[in-house]
């Protein structure tokens, strides 16, 4: 049999699906995938913290009470509990009702975006933030505009007040205010406050994305935006962090009007989070291990973002900077502005067998900013292979007369 | 501490959600929680056929072997290997990289839709039609044309090709070919030949629901449209039906450049399937289960849609006629004209314990065509429970005088 004539049409893809491009995020994904690489790359969490055992018990226990488990259901209430309790350790004060599950806090910015934003509209990010949140919204095509942002102390609440006081009124306002990806910037207490206070007064939904913010190292944490500002800050959280991302579970905290669309659109998308995956979170849940569980985690990932500052001050060159993050997962080191990391990129995995994420990739309008800069994962490796990995990256960076050639 | 005062400023929705609606479906959902009933109405599998066992043991397996089924991954190839030989049971000859991984059907669905309707874009459903479609594609405010569908031979082809002649170029068009929800029906070989030709000759994407296709109970099925055209018919799959709704895994099978889109559009929709959910189900179709599996669902189910019909015979009044579906998991049942089946539904509940889905839930265009009609599910009940619920529905119905009062 002859292979048919290809057909005399073009297939009639929508147009703005013709522009849109592989995440930079996935690209280097496959790059990632060669033997005995030490990488800082992807923002995953350490796998041996998983509580694999506990999880196991609690999928035995729920397929054998009911094979119901693997039905359709309703979102499970229960679970909604669980996340409310979650929330009273971030200082939120909701009730299930404003809780709606998620696959991911992907799946919840998503949905936030079909939510807010009509076609073309506007929305405001920090010049450097999370790319999954800009790729969610590409669907929308939006105008997006930027606000600058610190390594340290993150959104600049200054522009963005300008921004509003100057006429916008963007569909919503994105930031990361714990733990902040990839700068591991944290906004101070004073800031938040204002930027709660601007969510209100110009009436601008901002979307506080909290999935860091179970992972804070030193005390005195500032209050969650959600605990200043109930009605204009839509809080998201996420499982993946804080027990394993392949569970893909997440949720939004919202007025319950929000609740309730959010519910619709998500029936349309692909009905429900996992019955199977709720129950058996729920029952992990119900035997209560999460004080022990994040304990653990956070004394674990606190060594660990110890081990890569104290390896940058002793392998990195003195032009270098870098954040020094109280919470979440990422050190942003700057290099001097001749340094392309994305070349330094190739060079690291080739020559020193170790991986890191280009700045550009998290730099909306083009990158300019991140051309210089790095992310760097302190959660996924031990302290040993940290304090070998920056070492390794070190003499890349070294001699200077190196540094100035790439 | 007083309650803040209201915000000034409305909720900013984006326009298009003020409009949206609850699933009828969904509605109807909370109706059947009441204790006792015997419901025909959601489009269940039968919990006690799901393999329960089976999927426990699977997943000890996986969570045993290696923690890192909890982490982010890329999809499973090997998932994408099991579907290659699911599809050649459908007489469907495709590559892994013709395979796509989703959240069930549904997102399947929206992903498409995201993919080929441009918003405002036209598309071609039946008259009669699952409403999860429609709802998918809402964030996109198409145009929705439609043809007429018949409940034993599916959609009317000539229709379609008369819009195609008289110059409509819809963006896609979805069928149901079968195991059609909500009629049963089944398109006969020769007007799929004609559907492929059309899809072809006009450059038209059909997709191909056959979330159903697999649970055939008669011989002779004909050939699914998309090994009769590769290139112009996109296929939907699901594990739901043949394995257990809870999963949320499904698939579409589609040329190369397609499913490359498709992955970067779900990429920024929410990242991934889950991945313990993709090595679960992999572990569990490594076994090779699924001929003995298959065959014990299809045999169960044969004997449901035979009591169902037997009982309709016995019970229903001379004035009704229903479809007698080869597939899936329902039967269409058409009440005299005068009959308003969302009345009915209510009396069925309360008199009789009896629970169905009116008609017009799956019509577009406002449901005219099914305001005298209703799905029977015959998947989920046993035998003997439909017959009673059967029985007591036509009590309902009976007599005449009865009938023509609701």
């Amino acid at each position: 049999m002859s292979a048919p004539a290809p057909s005399k049409h073009e297939f009639p893809f929508a147009a703005w699906t013709r522009e849109v491009r592989q995440s930079a995020l996935r690209e280097i994904h496959t790059l990632l995938a060669r033997p005995g690489l030490l990488s800082f790359a992807l923002g995953m969490p350490a796998a041996e913290l998983f509580p694999v055992a506990e999880y196991a018990r609690a999928a035995q226990h729920v397929l054998r009470a009911d094979p119901e488990a693997l039905q359709y259901d309703l979102p499970l209430p229960r679970l909604r509990a669980h996340v409310v309790a979650l929330m009273a350790r971030r200082g939120v004060a909701c009730t299930e009702g404003e809780v709606f599950i998620t696959n991911g806090a992907q799946q919840a910015m998503s949905l936030l975006g079909q939510l807010l934003v009509s076609p073309g509209g506007t929305v405001v990010t920090e010049q450097v933030t999370y790319d999954g949140m800009l790729n969610s919204l590409r669907p929308l095509q939006p105008r997006v505009l930027t606000v600058p942002t610190d390594p340290q102390t993150g959104m600049d609440v200054d522009a963005l007040e300008a921004l509003l006081a100057g006429g916008e009124r963007p569909s919503l306002v994105y930031t990361i205010p714990e733990g902040h990806n990839p700068l591991g910037a944290t906004l101070p207490a004073a800031s938040r406050r204002r930027l709660a206070a601007l969510a209100r007064d110009y009436g601008v939904p901002v979307i506080e994305d909290d999935a860091y913010g179970l992972l804070r190292y030193d005390a005195d944490a500032p209050p969650t935006l959600r605990s200043l500002e109930p009605e204009w800050v839509l809080y998201m959280g996420s499982f993946s962090k804080i027990m394993a991302p392949g569970l893909r579970v997440g949720w939004v905290v919202a007025p319950e009007p929000v609740v309730r669309r959010l519910s619709i659109l998500k029936q349309g998308g692909d009905l429900d989070v996992s019955n199977f995956a709720q129950r058996t979170l729920t029952a992990y849940l119900d035997g209560d291990p999460l004080d022990a569980h994040l304990a653990h985690l956070r004394a674990e990932y606190a060594a660990r973002r110890d081990a890569m500052l104290s390896a940058l001050e002793e392998h990195f060159p003195a032009e270098a900077r870098w954040s020094r993050p109280s919470s979440g997962m990422f050190v942003w080191v700057e290099m001097p502005r001749e340094v392309d990391t994305a070349v330094l990129l190739r060079r690291a995995v080739e020559e020193a067998g170790v991986a890191f994420i280009p700045g550009r990739a998290f730099c909306a309008e083009g990158g300019v900013r991140g051309v210089n800069a790095m992310r760097l994962n302190f959660s996924r490796l031990s302290a040993e292979q940290i304090h070998e990995g920056i070492a390794r990256l070190g003499r890349v960076l070294h001699p200077p007369a190196v540094l100035a050639s790439v």
